[in-house]
C-alpha cells in the first residue's frame, strides 16, 4: 500500500529549503511600507479538504496582500452583478505589464481581465455602485472576514495612504476608463476603495483560509457556507490560472501548474482544485513582479504532492 | 452507489445537440480548400485511459488539422533540443491575434509562445536544423504516425500548395524573425515545412489517438511507448491551456476548463489530464478563429463528465 | 508691370466661397459650449508685414481658441526655461491621435511634441513652476494681451468649467506623466491651468494680431516689441508645421504649405514667414479634428498669394 | 549697400569646419559595402537658381544614395499614376523608426508615407506595374539621367546584391503589404527593384543637379525641361520636410528648416525653395540614422545664407 505524502513534512522541508536560498528577488520599493519588508521572510500555509493546516516559516505574520485582494473583489462583484460584470472587463490574458495603458487605448477603455490594475479598478467601481467609499470598504472587509472565517483581518491605513499619494499610474488608468464610460463612480471614490482593499494585511494562514471556497466547489468545508456556486469557483480559478501573475502567468502555469494570484507584497494564493488552498509569502520579487521564492516553493509543493492540474 | 456517467451516451447526445444547432460560425475562406468545407459537419472522438473510444457524428472524416499540428511540432522540437528551444520562443500568452506582427517588433523578433504563427514557425525552424525540407517533413509525419499509432496519416498537398501561394503574412513573420537572427534556415525552407505540417489531414479519431500521451503522463497507454517524460506532458498541457486558442484562450479556459489547441480547419484537440484525449471538429469558426461548435461541444462534455481541471 | 495680388479682394472672395459651400465638417460635441457653435460661421483675418488688415466673414466674432493656445504657452515656456523645456517634451510628430496615451508608455512618459495634449500639459506644468494656478493663468493672459496688443482678451470660464468636468482623458495623460516624474506640480493645478488657457476666446482679428511675431522674426512690427529672438520664431514655426494639426499635419503641409496650429473650436492660426499672420475660423471639423473650411480657405489663400514655404 | 553672402566662400568655410570636427557619428554596418565607408569623408555641393555650383570637400566622390532615391521614385510614380498613388501610401509622418512594421498592422497594410521603407516599397511597386524588374530599373535610371542631366549615373550592383542578401526586414514589410493587397507585383520583383534603386551611386554634385527641379517650380533651370508641375514640386518638398528624416524629421525641420531627404549612406538632399538645390555627404550617422555632419553642415549653411523656409 502506497502512503500519501505527508503534507506537514513536505511543507516543513520546503520552508527549510527556502530559508537556505540566497536568491531572494527584489523587494518592491515604490512605497516605503513595502520597501521596509524583510527579504529574509518566508511563510507557507496549506489547508487540505479535511481542514488540516500545514504551516512553515513565517506563516502567521501579516503582510500586505496587495493584488491578491483582486480575487476577492472579483468574487464579490460577480455576486453582486453576475455576468453583467463582463461588459466592463474581459477575461483574456493581457500579454503586457500589470500597469500598461496601451491596451486600454486599443480596446476602447475595456481592460482585458480583472487582475491587471485597470481591470481590478473597474471591478472595484462595480462594488461601489453608487455607495460611499466607506460603505464599499466595509462590504469588502466583511466579505474577507466571512471567507476567512476570521474577523481580525484589517486594512493597513498607512499602506493605503502611501498608495494614494503615489498612485499616479493607477489614477491615469482610472481616468482613462472614466473617459470611455467604463467607470460609473467618481474617479476619486473608486481609486480610494481600490487603494484600501489592496492594503489589506493578512498572514499566510488567514489567506489560505480565505481561499478554501475556491478549492472546494465554492464552499468553505469547515463552516459549510456556500460562497459561490461550484461553476463560478471553477471559472474564477480559470481566470487566476490565465491572468493571475501578470506577464509571468504563462511561466507560473508552466512551472507550478495551479491557479494562483500574486501580489506585489510578495504573497501568492494558489488553489489545488478539490485538494487544498495554499498561501506563500516572501517579499522579494522576480522581474515579472511575482514573489521569487513564493513561486519556487509552490513549484516544489506541487511536484511533491502531485497536485498539478495538468496531470500526474 | 453512484455510477460513472456513460461516456458513449454523453458523446452521442452532444453530437445530436450539435447537429440540431443552427449557429455554426463562419468557415475560413482564405484558401479554397478550407472554404469548401461543409459547415454542417460535426465530429467528436473521446478516448479514455482504458483505451475505450467514444465517437459521434463525422468522427472518422479527415479534415485539415492546421494549427493543431503545432502541438506535435512543439513536442518534437523539445525532444530534439530540450529547453534550448526557449531561447527562440517564449511561453506567455500573446494578448493579440494569431498572426500579429506588432509584438515581434517590441520583443526583438522573439515570438511570445509556440502556438501563435510566428512561434510555430520558429519551432519548425528548429526541427529543420540544417536538413532539407523533405527530411524534416518526413520526421514530422513519422512522429504523427508514432503518436497516433496510425501510418495512414498524410499531408494534403493541395492545401499545402494553397497555403504557400497565399501565405504572405506568414512570410512577413518569418522574414521578420530572420532579420533578428531567430531563424537559422533559409526562410523558404522553414515556411515550406510549416505550410506542409499545417496541411496534415486527420480524423477526430486519429487526432484523439495522437493526443493520448498528453493525457497520460507522456505515455501512450495502449502501445506502452513513452513519448515524453511526464513533466514535459504537463508543461505542454500548460502551454495549451494558456495559449492554445489565440486571443480566445481565456474564454476557452473559462468555459471548457481543459488544455486544448484549435486549428482554423475547425478542429480542436483537448486533453483531460489523467482521464481522456478528446478531438472535435466543426468547420465554422467564431470571431476569435476557433471552432464555434467545437468549443460548445467541449464545454458540454466537460460539464457532464466533471472533467474541468479547475475543480469538480 | 505685374501687380501684387490684392489681399483684401482675395480674402473677400475666399470668405464668399466658403459661405457658399455645403460641406462644413462636424462641430465638436464633447462639451455643450462647443456643440452649440454655429457651423455656418466662417471668419478670416490676414495681417501683412505693413500691418494692413484684410478681413472676411465673421472675423470679429470671438471663438474658443482651444489648442491654438499651445503656441503661446510654448512661446512663454521657452522664454522662461529655454532649451531645458526639451527635457520634458520632444519635437517630433507623433504619428497618432492628439490624445493618444500609447506613445507615452513606450517613451517613458515624455510626450513627442508640445502640441499634442500630453505635450501641452507638460509645457503648462513648466509655466506653473511652483506658483499658484491663478498666478500662472494671469501670466498667460498678460502674455496674450502683450502679443495681440489687446487687453480685451479673456478666458471663457464656462468653457473652462466644462472642460474640467469632462477632461478625464487629459487627466489620464497628466497622471501618467506625473507617474514618470515629468510633471512637477500637483496634477490638479497643472490641469486647471491647461483647461483654462484652452478656454481663451479670441476673434480671427485678435488671433492674427497675436501671431505677428512669428511671421516677422520674433517682433511685432507695429509695436516694435521683440517677443522672441528670430531663431526661436523660426523654430516655433517649424514645430507648428511638423505637429500643428495632430495626425493631419502632413496633409496640411501638403495642401497649404504654411506653419499652422489648429484648435477643436474650429480656429487655425497660420504663419506665412516674412509675409503675414493669418487666422481662420469655422467650427466644423474634418476627421482629423481640424477645421474643414479653415484648411480649405488657407489652401486657397496660399495658392492665390503664392505664399507656400515650399516654393513659388 | 549690403552684399549677398558669398556662397562659395561659405561652402568652403563649412567644408573646413566639418573636416576639423571629431564627432562624426557611426557608419552604417549592416552591409560590408557601407561599413567600409571612410568616416573622414565630407562633401557638399550647392547649385543656385542661376546654375552657379559651389562645392567643398569630397563633392565629386560617388556614394550610395540609398533612401534619397525615394524622392525620385516618388516623383516618377506620381508622374505615372498621379493622385491614385495615395490609395497605397499616406502622407503623414510615421512617429516611428524607418523600418517599423507596427504601424502597418494598425493601418491595414497602408504605409504612412513614401519615405519610410514600407512606403517606398509600395511606390516602387507602382513603378513596376506589370513590367519586368529590368525594365522598371531602366526607367528609374533614365529618369535619374534626365533630372541630373548626367548619363554617367549607375547602380552599384555589389551594394544591390548585398542588400538583397540581408534585406529580411524589408522582405517582411513587402510580404506584409502583399498580404493586405497593397502590392500588385510579385514580392521578389518589387524588392529587387527597390534594392537596386537604393544602390544608385552619385556624387554630391550629381545629386544637387538632380534636385534642381524641386527648388525651381518643377523645372530644371539649365535645361529648361519641366519635370513636374510647380504645385507637385511644392508638394514633394512638403513631404520631404515632414517625413524625410525618419524619426528625426522634427529635429531636421527645427534645426535646418529645409525640405530634405537623407540616406543611410550618409547623403542628404536638401531644397531651399526658389533659391538652391543642396547635397551633402558624410558617412557617419546619428542615432536617428541621418548623417551627423550632414545635418550640422546644412544647419550652418541655412543660417549663414538665411535660407530657412520658416523666416528670415
Amino acid at each position: 500500500m502506497i502512503h500519501a505524502p505527508d503534507l506537514q513534512q513536505i511543507v516543513t522541508e520546503i520552508a527549510d529549503e527556502m530559508r537556505r536560498r540566497s536568491d531572494r528577488g527584489e523587494v518592491a520599493t515604490y512605497i516605503p511600507e513595502l520597501a521596509r519588508a524583510d527579504p529574509a521572510k518566508f511563510g507557507i500555509a496549506v489547508i487540505d479538504a479535511q481542514g488540516r493546516v500545514a504551516m512553515g516559516g513565517d506563516a502567521e505574520e501579516p503582510f500586505s496582500i496587495q493584488s491578491i485582494s483582486k480575487v476577492f473583489t472579483l468574487t464579490l462583484a460577480l455576486g453582486r452583478v453576475g455576468d453583467r460584470l463582463w461588459r466592463k472587463v474581459g477575461r483574456e490574458p493581457s500579454g503586457s505589464a500589470f500597469n500598461s495603458i496601451v491596451q486600454l487605448e486599443y480596446e476602447m477603455g475595456v481592460p482585458r481581465n480583472p487582475f491587471i490594475n485597470a481591470g481590478a479598478i473597474a471591478v472595484t467601481d462595480t462594488i461601489l455602485s453608487g455607495h460611499k467609499p466607506r460603505e464599499a470598504l466595509g462590504d469588502i472587509l466583511r466579505f474577507m472576514h466571512f471567507v476567512a472565517d476570521d474577523t481580525a483581518i484589517v486594512i493597513d491605513e498607512t499602506v493605503a495612504a502611501s498608495e494614494s499619494r503615489t498612485g499616479f499610474r493607477n489614477a491615469a488608468l482610472a481616468n482613462y476608463m472614466k473617459a470611455f464610460g467604463v467607470l460609473d463612480n467618481p474617479v476619486d471614490y473608486t481609486l480610494g476603495v481600490y487603494f484600501h482593499h489592496c492594503a489589506i494585511a493578512m498572514s499566510c494562514r488567514q489567506l489560505a483560509m480565505a481561499g478554501r471556497f475556491l478549492a472546494h466547489q465554492g464552499k468553505n468545508p469547515s463552516t459549510g457556507f456556500t460562497v459561490v456556486p461550484a461553476e463560478r469557483a471553477r471559472r474564477i480559478n480559470a481566470i487566476m490560472l490565465m491572468c493571475g501573475h501578470y506577464d509571468g502567468s504563462g511561466e507560473f502555469a508552466y512551472r507550478v501548474g495551479l491557479p494562483g494570484k500574486s501580489g506585489v507584497g510578495g504573497g501568492i494564493l494558489a488553489i489545488a482544485p478539490d485538494k487544498a488552498s495554499i498561501a506563500v509569502w516572501s517579499p522579494g520579487l522576480d522581474d515579472t513582479g511575482n514573489s521569487h521564492l513564493g513561486r519556487i516553493a509552490l513549484e516544489a509543493l506541487t511536484q511533491r504532492m502531485g497536485w498539478s492540474v495538468f496531470g500526474a
